[in-house]
C-alpha cells in the first residue's frame, strides 16, 4: 500500500513532500480542503487530534508533525536517495540544531508575516501592520545569523544538504515569490546563494508545480 | 575534557540535564546570569548567536537548542543509560512526533503562562490576564489530547520512556509546583499518573534539587 500524505497544498506538508522526493519514496496525496474546514472533521481528527496538516498514513503507521515525518523517512531510508541527516552523530546534531532554529526562530515570524500579508482574507482576519513590521524585524535578525553561518559552509549543516535546509523552502518561497519581499534574501550574499541553490532542486520545483499555494 | 552545559537554572537547560543524567553522561555546569544579561555578552554570542541558553561545549563541539542537544546525546550514546529514542525507526518516529507536539503545542502556552504568572517582574512586564486566560485555555485542549494518548500507553511514545516525556518536566513542574495550577494535571487521570511517574525519576529530582528555578 502506497504512502498517503494528507493536505499537499499546505506549506508544512510541502516540507514532507520535498523530503520524500529527495529520499525517492513513493507517495500519493490526499487533498484536505482547509477552506471547507475538512481538517476539523471527526474522521480527520482521528488521524490528527489537533486538526492540522500534514499527516501521513503508511500502511497502519500514522504520523503527524512535518519535521517528525521528515526525520522518520530520512532516518528509515538513510541509504536511499539523498542523505539528509549527515553522516555522523555530530553532523546529525548540527542538522538537528538548525532544524530547531528553523522551527523556533525562523518559522514563527515567517508564519505571522504570511498570515498577515498573504492569507488574511483566507483566515478571516484584518492584516495588522504592527505584526507585519515586527515579524519582518525578527526575520532580519534571524537571517543575519544565517548569513554568518552560510559564510562558513554552503549549507546550514555544513558542506552537505540536510533537512535543516529543505525545511525552509515553503516559507522562503512565500517571502520571495508571493510577498514581494525577496530583498530579505537577496540583500544577504550567502543567504541568497543558498536560496538559489536549494530552490533550484528538481524536488522543490516539482512540489511547487504540482501543488501551488492556495493564493 | 568534560562536557560543559551553560545556564543550568533555565527550564530549557533542565531538559538537557535530565537527558544527560538518564544517559549517564558526565557534565559540569557553567552559570549564565540572565538577570545580568550575560546571555547577551559578545563572548556568549560567539557560542549562541541568538543569545539564549542552553549551549553545550563538548571538546571542540558546540551545540545549542535544548531538543537538538537531547537528541544528540540520546543518539550518540544509544546503548548507554536509558534508551530514550525507541528501538526502531517507527518508534523513534512517534517519539519525534510527540517531541514536536511538546515544542509546538504544549510549550508556547506553558511558556506564556510562566512568563505572565511567574516571571513578569523578572522580565520587566505587567502580567496580562488575557494572556494568562488564553494560555490556560490552550493548555487545557493540549492536555485533553494527552489524556487520550496516555489512556493507550504509559508514555507519550507508547510503552517506553522517551525524550518526548522528559522534555515536559521543567514546564509541568512550574505549572504544578510554582503556579499553583496542579489541577490542570490532576484533573486528568492518565496525565496525572504520567506526571507522577516521570517527575519521580531520580534524574529529575536531582536536577531540580541542584538547580532550583530563579523564583
Amino acid at each position: 500500500m502506497v504512502l498517503k500524505v494528507y493536505g499537499p497544498t499546505c506549506a508544512s506538508t510541502k516540507r514532507v513532500l520535498v523530503c520524500l522526493l529527495e529520499k525517492e519514496v513513493e507517495f500519493e496525496v490526499i487533498p484536505v480542503d482547509l477552506t471547507k474546514g475538512e481538517h476539523k472533521d471527526p474522521e480527520f481528527l482521528k488521524l490528527q487530534p489537533f486538526g492540522v496538516v500534514p499527516v501521513i498514513q503508511d500502511g497502519d503507521y500514522t504520523l503527524y508533525e512535518s519535521r517528525a515525518i521528515m526525520r522518520f523517512y530520512a532516518d528509515k531510508f538513510r541509504s536511499q536517495g539523498v542523505e539528509l541527516l549527515g553522516r555522523t552523530a555530530e553532523e546529525r546534531g548540527v542538522v538537528e540544531q538548525w532544524l530547531e532554529v528553523e522551527a523556533h526562530n525562523f518559522h514563527p515570524p515567517a508564519y505571522d508575516l504570511a498570515v498577515h500579508v498573504l492569507f488574511a482574507s483566507l483566515f478571516g482576519i484584518t492584516p495588522d501592520p504592527k505584526v507585519i513590521e515586527e515579524s519582518e524585524a525578527k526575520l532580519l535578525k534571524v537571517l543575519d545569523v544565517y548569513e554568518d553561518r552560510l559564510s562558513k559552509g554552503k549549507y546550514l549543516g555544513g558542506d552537505f544538504l540536510s533537512l535543516a535546509d529543505i525545511s525552509h523552502l515553503p516559507f522562503i518561497d512565500y517571502i520571495v515569490n508571493k510577498m514581494n519581499k525577496g530583498y530579505l534574501i537577496k540583500e544577504r550574499k550567502h543567504v541568497s546563494d543558498w536560496w538559489d541553490d536549494i530552490s533550484s532542486r528538481p524536488s522543490w520545483k516539482k512540489v511547487n508545480q504540482l501543488y501551488p499555494p492556495p493564493v
